[in-house]
């Protein structure tokens, strides 16, 4: 292909909204353009790497015997209502009214559309496991999207979900889809961080996110570089770290006058203790709580209702309190998974005010018995702490757990940070910032219980299938192997994911040096090597400078002075090497198959 | 691949709901199903050869240096604003509001997104000319979707868009696309009918649209088998056949009672002549005209205005009195196309009063100064007709074209019927239902002026490039190749398409015959031919029945009985063949290479 006839329109000036390089670096190698906010277009250059990874995706995906199916994108809004999750979702979900009054919206992933279509299939359990997946059109409605395609509002995602008669069959897939994915993510030349989920935290269920390491990621990663523990922050546990208590409780409980006293740290300086020994009790709002509340302080009059027929019973709305160590935070992803709960936000001042019988900043956990007490495990060997007395300017000291008050659930709501100590061995644990690229989740019967989907086993009853989904977004993908191989010139192209393989520059595209250029072409062609000869008349140093820019991982410079020798650059290497036109196409195919192979 | 691997739900009951063939077998044979009314889901198999047709253009395309892009399916209703599409398209356009109270559009095309990327990035002559495509997901809220993915609301289509300098320029591109046109459907073993639009009733432009047969089609076809005439009903012309006038006016016009007289076939009882001495005029109101009234009767009071800033000047409402021979019908889209009028329709009654002064059947040319006059050719001729008279229950007779009336325009607005003349040869012409699979369309300046698209010329001077647009439904494309191809029995794939070339059935793939059947495949597949093997415990009868109707060309039964030889079956052929299981790859690879020759 020739430069001129390929339409590369490249730039030398960064987009003044290019925060990070792979967005600065695909516009200004003329891959995307922008046609709205969250909107974009990928030129033909850019088209041309997005193919390649939609290509090795699907390549895999088959590879495990996954079937590729095609949905529409567009998906009747009574599926969700069906699922629970059109009333669950936020605003992120596009919803959409046709001319007929009808609700559809736009698929931001197809748990849904895919369990409706095996519904309908499905009667035996001779047909299972089902996978099937799609490389289809997304969309989310970001209220704030940024960083180019990293997190566009469209965008275009793999997303796989089976279906099986058995947990362990179950397994088996997911245990495949976590092998493929490594494999599509080493053959994109990506270096991904498998953060595996608590398992307990996700209701025995298991799940898997393939991060990469960004200094704009959405996720906070908690790695252990002696054992390789990785998990999101979202999900994160640590070894307990508290100072072993005295040997016996100093002291009994003692009310105390804290006037003017609202801060930690004024409460440390006041009675002369560390934040280690503070009690901090924080007051949430949860909403649709699905954990049994039977046995639950304060709870009796709150009533549990069905979101949709088949989907368990839930709390609308209920407030807890939270007790923690003073130096920590509490993690409320990691509370709302405990509680099982959509939402947990902080209970607003009045709601403080009331249920604590206090000003705001005097809650403990002695005597609060309008609404269950949750401790995490970092307070537990507390047996002389300080905590609020519910009593404007009173606290309580000499408090001792277990002793002075007992908490309806103990658990880990911790949030974890750099210099925690590892949960597996010991040691301390650092941060990463991090983007999902991919994410791996066994659903279990969320949907097919919710969607009426059953089969007959073996002995003739009906059963409900467990389910599995897994999903790879292309766009951001592509990005992230920007991210990570580029140099200040431009990008540097894995071989498996380069618009072309090489690029010809001849100087001048005129006369012999044309003729030789297009013949080199051909002979590489032929060897099913991918050619852009830049055929523009512009001056050596403007086509060396797009051809760091793209990114082509092999640069052949033709010219007078060295025929029939010719100029052998790999992007990223300082030295050339003249070469004898008559090896060249050998020397490069070699080159591509070795990079190619993982 | 084994058949019980690809999920392949073959019914032998056709649905309910599906009227042609295509409809049945795509769901007999497992290749799609519904997700909701016109949205449909492509299983396994159906995407094989959706994939297979998507390729096939995307070669073509490539042929003739159509760059591909990837713009997103959701565009800003801004770009629809600009170009006046947002007002001027009707519900069929999904119209979107995102979270922030943004307008978008679901593209049911994508002349606005791509004249919006080229506007960006389009500076000078030097860059002309430029021809972009996609091959993406439209959506268009039909208001009753039918016929499978024939008319669905969500589908594929293969959208490119030209940019140029000169008139010359796109004749050229729009030249190349007709003949890649071409050759698609004949890769696609498609006979297409390629329907010139008449360039009078396009402003001057060319306009080609590809058509098939199909009794349920949208369009209807005038066709002349002598010498190749093809038409669009909606631009149809024939050859004048009306009686020669005689000699002179038999008499000066006269008004009659005509009591109790409503129908054309009353009256000519009544006065004992036939329709095609009668002027029918009929009273239409066209909304959005554009054509220039300023000498028009009755058109004084009327004003213009603009849609956009640079569209042209129109009415939003204008009647008119359309004249036409007794015994024809007046065509309102060619009406329309001679107004340059966004729509045209039959006037209420209460207008027919106001207008004519007279109760609703009483219209005629005669002293009508309330409204524009247009004259259909066929009434030129007549010198001795009757028409209505302005007034209840009077007609006049002896009216003659031209001394009794002037029009104020004389034009064709006739709609063309089986048994008129062909407008090249003068044969009679006959009609087909089609189903309009491609069309290109030199659209000129619409789009490029009213999106402020310009570019520097050769002299420094700002110029706006001349645009052409070529679209292909894959959806319907893949449809019509199986009404095209299929007996009772089911599918017959061309061998472009079919979704696996060799289909082998084992009897039983067990054993002995399983290792052949196995090795057989290995062996196909390594000479680069697709098959699918039935490894499924069925009986021998299901398994041919499900052969026939998944339409694979080539039928390989293997059995003990003939092993080492197998039975070769062509799909659609009666008759087998025992071929040695040694020569049987060759002789299919040949067979499929002739057959994807074109």
């Amino acid at each position: 292909m020739n430069f001129s006839r390929m339409f590369i329109p490249t730039l030398r000036e960064v987009p003044a909204d290019a925060m990070i390089s792979s967005h600065q670096l695909m516009f200004r190698a003329g891959l995307i353009r922008k046609l709205a906010n969250g909107l974009f277009v990928y030129l033909p250059l850019g088209l041309r790497s997005f193919r390649k990874v939609e290509q090795i995706i699907r390549e895999e995906m088959n590879a495990i015997g996954a079937l590729e199916i095609k949905p529409t994108v567009v998906v009747p809004g009574d599926l969700w209502k069906e699922s629970g999750r059109w009333s669950a979702m936020g605003d992120e979900l596009l919803r959409v009214k046709n001319r007929l009054g009808g609700d559809f919206v736009l698929s931001p992933t197809a748990e849904e559309a895919f369990t409706a279509i095996v519904r309908d299939e499905l009667s035996s359990y001779k047909q299972l496991p089902l996978n099937f997946y799609q490389i289809n059109t997304k969309y989310r409605d970001e209220i704030r999207p940024r960083y180019g395609v990293m997190r566009g509002r469209e965008f275009t995602m793999k997303d796989a979900y089976s279906y099986h008669a058995t947990e362990e069959s179950l397994d088996q897939t997911y245990q495949a889809m976590g092998q493929a994915y490594r494999r599509i993510f080493q053959r994109c030349g990506l270096s991904v961080i498998p953060v595996k989920a608590d398992s307990g935290a996700m209701g025995g269920s298991g799940s898997e996110e393939f991060m990469v390491e960004s200094e704009v990621g959405d996720n906070t990663l908690i790695l252990c570089s002696t054992c390789n523990y990785a998990a999101n922050v979202e999900k994160a546990a640590c070894k307990d770290d508290s100072p072993e208590p005295a040997p016996i409780p100093v002291s009994p409980l003692e009310k105390i006058d804290t006037p003017n006293v609202r801060t930690i740290e004024e409460l440390c300086r006041f009675l002369n203790c560390n934040a280690q020994q503070f009690i901090k009790t924080l007051i949430y709002r949860a909403v649709n709580v699905e954990i049994d509340l039977q046995k639950a302080p304060g709870t009796q009059k709150l009533e549990s209702r069905r979101l949709t027929l088949e989907s368990p019973a839930v709390y609308p709305e209920v407030f807890f309190a939270v007790c923690i160590r003073g130096d920590l935070s509490v993690n409320e992803v990691k509370l709302a998974a405990v509680l099982k709960a959509q939402e947990v936000t902080l209970a607003s001042d009045a709601d403080v005010v009331r249920l604590t019988g206090a000003p705001v900043g005097f809650a403990g956990p002695v005597a609060l018995n309008t609404i269950p007490v949750i401790a995490d495990l970092s307070i537990t060997k507390l047996n002389d702490a300080v905590a609020g007395a519910l009593e404007a300017d009173t606290h309580y000291r000499h408090l001792s757990f277990g002793r002075d008050f007992t908490p309806w659930l103990t658990t880990d709501v911790r949030t974890v940070v750099a210099g925690d100590y590892c949960p597996l061995c010991g040691k301390k644990v650092y941060e990463k910032k991090g983007n999902e690229l991919g994410h791996i989740f066994k659903l279990g019967h969320k949907y097919t219980k919710t969607m009426h989907i059953r089969y007959l086993d073996e002995t003739g009853a009906y059963q409900i299938p467990t389910m599995g989904c897994y999903g790879i977004g292309l766009d951001r993908t592509l990005a992230s192997i920007i991210e990570e191989h580029h140099d200040q010139y431009g990008i540097m192209w894995p071989v498996s994911i380069a618009p072309y393989h090489v690029i010809i520059i001849p100087i001048p595209y005129d006369g012999e040096i044309k003729a030789a250029a297009d013949a080199l072409s051909s002979a590489l062609e032929k060897a099913g090597i991918e050619v852009l000869v830049d055929d523009r008349s512009d001056r050596p140093g403007v086509k060396f400078i797009d051809a760091d820019l793209i990114g082509i991982p092999f640069r052949i410079v033709m010219s007078k002075k060295n025929l029939p020798a010719v100029e052998l650059k790999i992007r990223g290497k300082t030295e050339s090497h003249l070469i004898p036109v008559g090896t060249i196409v050998e020397i490069v195919k070699n080159r591509i198959e070795k990079e190619l192979e993982i």
